[in-house]
């Protein structure tokens, strides 16, 4: 099923993101690249929060947030109250983060993780369902946050 | 040199905080245990939630977050704009985190990662000076997330 998906990186993460995006966009997807297109510096917060936001506006989007590590960029987009994002490195995250945790993005390293791993994260993250249940009452929590 | 360090999980990752706690304690650290004390269920938001304001109230803390994936913890920790938590299964990136992002939290998974290996990546967590520099401004932005 055609999904949205909204991918966001910094420069270290550029060719990741292309090559993700072009293989998105072949299996049909509506694939949403919201920066950056050049691999001049820019600061992954900003990237980050600009993911964040589109997801807490549509709650139908899947998220790909990428940076060196992807750690900071992980941080950054779930300062967002509307985005859970799950920094994974292999598929067994990526589906518990959809299955317990109803992440709707998924942050990795272009550092860290090849493509192939991450096009299995991707596909393990787009394949698992929100399991619901003793789960729900958890991600309501990640929603309303204290302060 | 001994290190305030907080620690917190869920139900599912009890065990490796206590493992955690009697080791960074036998290594001389000023252990806080967040809880939760027993096996019994709880929800992971509650704990980090927790965990984050500690680590707001204290530049100098430094901060553990465990749950079954580390997924759960790590997003309610960064929902908290004075805690930088880096989701972690591995040493290169507990070590980035503090070189690029400044982190003042690692979390970890306990159904993930053995205890050998969460030893592993907190020793590297807090060997790791912040790089500082390019990458001071980038933290900057953490600490001033948009809304």
């Amino acid at each position: 099923m055609p999904r949205i998906i909204y991918l966001a990186s910094d420069h270290a993460a550029v060719e990741l993101k292309a090559a993700l995006a072009d293989w998105l966009r072949g299996e049909g997807h509506d694939v949403r690249d919201l920066g950056p297109e050049t691999a001049d510096r820019v600061d992954y917060p900003d990237y980050g929060y600009k993911l964040a936001e589109a997801l807490a506006a549509d709650a139908q989007a899947t998220g790909i947030a990428l940076c060196g590590s992807g750690i900071g960029i992980s941080i950054a987009a779930n300062r967002v109250a509307g985005c859970r994002c799950a920094l994974v490195n292999e598929p067994v995250s990526a589906a518990l983060a959809r299955e317990h945790n109803d992440a709707n993005a998924i942050a990795m390293g272009a550092r860290l993780v090849g493509l192939d791993m991450a096009k299995a994260c991707v596909e393990a993250f787009l394949a698992t369902p929100f399991a619901g249940g003793r789960h729900a009452g958890r991600v309501e929590k990640l929603t309303n946050p204290p302060g």
